[in-house]
């Protein structure tokens, strides 16, 4: 049975609280509970982790390393975080970008990640629904 | 029953040729077969239109504004063509963008995309899967 | 009796259908009609053209070398195609480039024109009178 | 019976002067009389002012406020004067920017204009007929 | 016999009428005659093409890919197609980029070739010369 | 008794007037008595100033070196007046720069102020209440 | 009774040692005491929290939300953490950006602030007192 | 007998008591008596302007068009602006732009002077002296 | 006994399984233990601290501040982190920036440091031994 | 008999030996030797200087000056040397810039060059034969 | 008797050759000679030296450190020569620098002077008379 | 027995007597001697070269290649010279970039290596011991 590591960063617990006008309203239980489902129907597993801290994101990373896929929305820390992209080039499992909201219609800052360039893909725009297509990118 | 318009930008009617190491061995044709076959089976129906030409691109992408969604893997015209930018912003059809290449991954002039910001989303990075997601993400 | 050539580029053909907020909801039809009006009012006759294409508005031009003036409304291709502006450069006849919009309060990216430099001038912000004072510009 | 109020900036006193094969050899008495001329041939008045300082085309826009439009050449402070941006976007009548020269075809930093996103619109290249152009775009 | 197909990009159509004194009085045909003959003499033989249109260049150029080698000038398509760039490196062919004009003494936006780093080589400055010179570099 | 001067600069003369829904709907009049009061409170006397020209700003920070304090509001002047930036360094009196909005929060060219560098602090987005706390800043 | 949250970011718990020419001798707990008598005098209570961490800054954010008002030096973060900009935008307490010196007049890197255009408003360069007028601020 | 301008800008009156370690304790009344004098033996005399406004200095060297000569200090205004350019670019006069400090070893935006390619010649660094070398080489 | 305190960033941890071609075989156990036993051989002694967290290490510097030395690779935040470098310049002690690799041999982003500037001075691209050096540079 | 002045700038004198795979295995004096046998056929004499100081590249540019053409390979010197770019305009003699490698294809700072807009031409990226080529194109 | 050393670099030795329109037809024998005897009748002496080699120049700058002043025209050096910058900086003889064009109305790449910052002012535009202005300012 | 090359630059020969407080009262041949000294005591020997002309370092490489190892101060030229970069990119012997200042912390121009990419390693900020760490880490 194959494990997916889904890592949220930074201000992901606030989801279904925090301008619900962009991220929708389901909470992130409520988003990591249907994966779970999905990844159940498709004969995986996942395993959930989120923190707002850059620090805790890269040991969660390390600590997936032997996972058989990740699926990352590192949020804010994408745009900054050199530390990050490092520990996601520094694992053998391949790791996913995500984002939730089409970063590329934001703010100028949101449109390039620094992470992009290690990871396996990217998908953005989609809502929950990115996550899920994250997966079966994953899993297929 | 839901139609999908698929539309590959200049040089993609190379695949399985130009550098197979980068986008596979399949060919365009061989890719879209396999598309038709799983929109078949989501309940939709796909077109599909591949062009070198942008003012040709431009015009696909007007005459499919009626679609329930249109995936564009717009290729080099993704970096600078805002000609197709205004023509996904004027039509009502949600448009995902695609590449089957992790184009962060590449030269640096392909890591800003002109067409994202007007897309519902973009999905990079999984070969000819990127386009089996992009159309899961506009039926799901 | 003098000839003015109208050339309109890429997705000026949806004009009345796209964004009629920004637009208005004539139709380029009726636009080029009005004016082929007031150019006979004013003892002069116009040639209307329009494509998506680059490479087409560029052949255009070259054929309206000979004309006594030219309206370009190149759009999106305003602030990228040098092929236009070289096809600008090498005609005799004076050209003057006419945008409905605003261009300068709208993104960044519109705000500079590859063109205007080998124009006679730029009118820009007036809707359909945009091409209307143009004319008149070039009879004047 | 409609109001224009005609604003012209620094220099513009040496017209007829300065560089005549740039900008003619009319002085900008006989431009303005010439102007008034056609305003009122269409059934309207002009009110003209010319200033060398920045502080006073300011307060000459905020007392033109109530104008039905105002002709607006800037001349040099239209490349970096916020002040009289912001005392355009302050008052309600309608302001169009002109200028006499093509100014895209001049130094590069007379490409750029802070005062246009906040305009009615532009016009230029026309020479005095850039005014005369923008009083019928103001009043047709 | 090898075979040499010769490119050419927009405008290159109005050779010996544009701007003479840049590009000399011969004609794109008169050049073409030329070049043949001097292949015919080295004992090969050239194929040309000339189109305005960026996505027929692009076609041109894959349908170009068995030749013993290709000379381009693509014109005004040299500093911003990625299209065309995306076709030189998809095909075998060995793609020497040339220009009549000195470009690196023209406009600053005539400095940058994106074309270049994907040719053999580049040849600049000599008129019909350079055509003829990469004949040679190409048979040599 | 401590005098602190009160220098406004240019568009400020129509507060009340220009978009109250950015700086609220009471006059610059208003603003100044409330202030006058606030200091008499505080022991302290304010004197006010305002012109929509540079160089009477200059003039006016010259003249108010001996002053106790200086409360500056340039307004546009802010971002590009390097003489008033040469005006504060050259006068012994401390310069508190105020702003009503949020200047951070508006157009890129707002957020860099060319004088927060001489002054001994910046307070920004707190409408009247910004002029109120500059003058505690400096009697404090 | 009305209250306000106190955050301070990295290095701050160091006041009173570190660089004390540009800081004060003044160590952090006695300025909060000092603030927390003034703010019991206006009838509010203060809470304070300081971190060198930039997930712990963000977790406190999301707990202030509650809040009348947060007062932030984000120190050394202000100038890059996405983060914690997207952990003001996210919570409805007003947030005021305080610094203690004059941070304009400093390296240019300090010039700039991420968290700035999503706060109320910013005070910075009066030391102690910045803390002090930002606690008028929010309950005036 | 010749006349050379001698026209100082915004600040210039506060010479001998500005920053006097930077420019000397001389005051501008002092230097300019100074000037003159030297002017006298070398056959000539001297006018002298200084204003703190912009447009005052326009016109000041519109009205010295006549002159043999002008020596301009502009002082702030070097750097920004292009009405002064404008006005120095329209009179027949030659202008020598002078400063008293070496303004390139001042703040970066001090390195770049907007009249300078308009000026017969540029003398910088070396205080009153800068003045007199500039009348000997109007004079010489 | 002098005490050299050695602080590791993010990732680290992972050396000797991380890219092992560009870090080499050891661990930082390995690294460590060896250091101790160069430094002893030197009369002095290491501490050791690694963390991923940024606010871990601007701690462990506070911390550190009373020692004879700091050897620190910041790895990633190196190039990011402006609260370490305030850290660094808030103590006495003095701090030698090392890295293993070749930084500037790398990714554009990694050729700039924050820290650099606020160190005693920088060692780069001698594996383990870039440890070593910074070990004789302060004990030297 | 005409005369062709053959200058190479530094580490020239190592080919054959420096990174063969980029330039082959042929010496500086292989390559001049087979140019000057080229040459004598072509009814010419080529004279050698290799220097890798760029004040001996001037000289040699100055006495090269009556030559009937120049082939200059100034390697390295090519992107910055504003002296050697001064020699070659002021130097009657056609300068043809040659580069063995295709430069364009190398680092981003070899892409430009400073040379280019005073030579007659460039040829870059056909090895020794570029310089052949130069040759042709200066006796042609 | 004091001792003003003349330094001359680049391509200076063609003068009266090269471009004369830019530089006059004197030589630089000529120039020098005329200087000499102008500093002999201020009381002084002139040594001159020219060198095409930057190395040269910055022996040559060395040497003169014990003089009464330095008149340096590093010509094109001017601009990217950090290593006379240095040497400059190293040399107790204050330096000016000249230009005998006005560098500020050439090619953007000459406006810049990282010379300047460590000299003690500059001189441009006068022809030979910026030697002579140079002398009068050492001498004054 | 191993030889290490010393190749010092420009103005390197006045060390000592240039800015002592910067790089400390030893003159070179002192720092030398003491450098062969330890270079004895670890069984190598040393080779000396100091110039202030780029191209003899250039030369002074070639020639090292050969060696165990070059410690190379390239001072000025570190920051522009392509030159140098290509001879150390074209020797065998590993270099080591050393400077004796912590270049990070003076004038921006002085934060970027054009070098460093190509070398072993950089050592700098720790004055004559730089060397003696270069040397070490080329013996170790």
């Amino acid at each position: 049975m194959k494990t997916i590591v889904v890592i949220n960063g930074p201000n992901m617990n606030l989801l279904g609280r925090r301008e619900p006008e962009k991220y929708g309203a389901a909470t992130l239980a409520a988003i990591s509970e249907a994966l779970a489902r999905e990844a159940a129907q498709l004969g995986a597993r996942c395993e959930f982790f989120q923190s707002n801290a850059e620090g805790e994101l890269v040991t969660a990373l390390q600590e997936a390393g032997g996972a058989d896929g990740v699926i990352l929305n590192a949020a804010a820390y994408t745009h900054y975080s050199v530390a990050i992209r490092d520990a996601i080039a520094a694992i053998p499992a391949p790791v996913v970008e995500v984002h939730m909201s089409n970063v590329y219609a934001r703010e100028e800052f949101r449109h390039h990640s620094l992470l992009a360039p290690v990871c396996r893909g990217v998908i953005a725009g989609f809502g929950a629904g990115s996550y899920s297509l994250a997966l079966r990118a994953l899993l297929g």
